[in-house]
């Protein structure tokens, strides 16, 4: 581990023109390696996510960027080929595919190279892959259902990196740009198409507790009935995991008792799937014994059998408006809408019925 | 459009080690300028399929480079963050994922970026998308389902930029890298393990009929018959598009006629959807009036209803194993193992069942 390079071979091909962006910042590269008391070079594979230097010196580095508020002029060309990065918290089967398309439909035709990682299911990157990040330099980064810390965004910051976030499983702070959808309203007229059926013991099976697109849909379970005049149980209320199991889990535990519910909605396609799982289990027919709404919209839910009814998400158009707004940021340009949420849609096919006279 | 630089500015930052990698060959970059006649600039630019030069001035490099069988030597480091082009012929949900899944296990940890790439259906890369992955120089490009011409592959092969095919869809030429799946042996245990039920009149829906593996599927259900001393009705025999559409149209076709087959081997677990919705639609039952085996194992089959008796294979390990190669290719390795087939295997579930008693 050198933290020092006796020239300036190892560093990048773009460092030799590195100056501030805004003119009213006046720190250079120069400056920034005086003040660390480190070489040109150095400051310049801090820059660059270049992990062959100490970290004590890296984070002193990383300090007095920020201090200066510097950021690094884009100083390659911002049109012809380049990188996008699409960061997923966790691959899955018909939503991720969704969003990849959405992505692929803007990016394709602007000759920019997706490149696409997975967390695991972590709902923040890891360090080293954002040194990875800050090493290709991107023109942007397209982050679904996950976040970066204060830090993360600082180093994406300096380096004029702009990122977009894609749903977003947590509160972001002013000044990020999201695109997501409309929750609340999918969850109101799910809701509200059970209703209407005739059904008065609904359940909801949401997604996790701490992903807020899981409160809000819940949230207008809960307007919808209140408009009913229905009486909110309690125990009605569940919040999976958004996949099979959680619906499998919560659907037997649901319909298992004798004051069962004769429809849930269950939060996403994937749940859905599992409560059918748990309601063939049992022995109930859908839609006859129980009505199920899920959410999202993939292509299997019309070839499921009985095709199920669900809520309408645009992943496609999501995914294909971030990557606009994304490119739009590195071409300079400011978001004209910072915090984007498109409509959510009923579709209606054959899995929910009225409930069975009693 | 220009066809040469006033200086080296616009070449990239390795063009200064631009030297044959064989010691058998002796070409130079500066060989190659003057026998083309062009600068040493403009060669760099085609090296990095850059388009800024004319078609003409290009493709007279091209044959230079290639007569002299130049191989540009792999001037970055080929260990460290890279990257590697992962190419789709189309995005589907659920098998694309597997193979995702299945680079990024061997990708992620060696810190390789996975640009992915859809060429929307085609089989073949547009030299557009080739110009691209020149530019960015990836360690390695892996095909799946698609396969590049003589000439993209000589510019590959050029670059020192290796490449394995997964699941080939046509005959390979020999010399290149492939990974796929015991094809023929599915088609076999599934039409087997049918005939094993007590099934006579058994269809098969494979893929389309120019992509290899659907044709090595149906001479697997071929064979099987003949073992079992059932005569082959040529009528029975379909070529679907391993979609959902393909299933649903020739499974309407297969069983509205009076001497429908009691069993249908599906080709995909998409086609097998497709066969299901079309026997709910015509009143018949699955398993007891018609068993399905499908194709793939995706993580869905597992919860559809009837949970469907499938072929697994092997998606992930696929994608996985041939990442090794590609990059044990980058470092210079020798491929031990050319041509690879991993197992195929039954996965009984409740989609099968003995016929009914006539």
């Amino acid at each position: 581990m050198t933290t020092t390079s006796a020239n300036g071979a190892a560093a990048g091909p773009d460092d030799d023109v590195e100056t501030p962006e805004h003119p009213g910042t006046t720190a250079t590269i120069a400056l920034i390696a005086a003040e660390a008391g480190v070489s040109i070079p150095t400051v310049s594979k801090v820059l660059n996510g270049r992990t062959d230097v100490a970290a004590v010196t890296r984070a002193r580095v990383e300090q007095v960027i920020d201090r200066h508020q510097y950021r690094r002029r884009r100083g390659r060309s911002q049109t012809g080929p380049g990188l996008l990065d699409l960061v997923f918290h966790e691959l899955d089967a018909g939503w991720a595919v969704q969003i990849i398309k959405g992505v692929e439909s803007v990016a394709g035709p602007e000759r920019m190279g997706v490149v696409l990682s997975e967390l695991g299911g972590a709902h923040r990157p890891r360090q080293e892959w954002l040194d990875d990040v800050l090493a290709r330099r991107p023109r942007g980064v397209i982050l679904v259902l996950s976040d970066l810390d204060p830090a993360q965004r600082r180093q994406l910051e300096t380096r004029s990196i702009p990122f977009v976030v894609v749903d977003t499983a947590g509160e972001q702070p002013p000044g990020v740009p999201t695109v997501g959808s409309a929750n609340w309203a999918g969850g109101l007229a799910a809701t509200r198409h059970l209703l209407g059926l005739g059904h008065r013991r609904v359940a909801v099976i949401s997604g996790p507790v701490d992903v807020l697109c899981s409160r809000a849909r819940i949230d207008g379970y809960r307007t919808a009935l209140d408009e009913a005049g229905v009486a909110v149980d309690p125990s009605l209320i569940r919040y999976g995991d958004f996949f099979v199991g959680g619906g499998y889990t919560h659907g037997l535990d649901l319909l298992d008792r004798p004051d069962r519910p004769t429809a849930i909605f269950a939060g996403s396609d994937f749940q859905a799937l599992g409560v059918m799982r748990a309601a063939r289990e049992l022995g109930l027919r859908v839609p006859e014994d129980l009505s199920i709404v899920g959410y999202d919209d993939l292509p299997l839910t019309e070839w499921i059998g009985p095709p199920l009814t669900t809520i309408h998400q645009p992943l496609q158009e999501m995914a294909a408006t971030a990557t606009r707004m994304v490119l739009a940021m590195a071409r300079g340009e400011a978001p004209t809408n910072p915090r984007i949420d498109l409509a959510t849609e009923l579709v209606i096919r054959e899995s929910t019925a009225p409930p069975a006279a009693v």
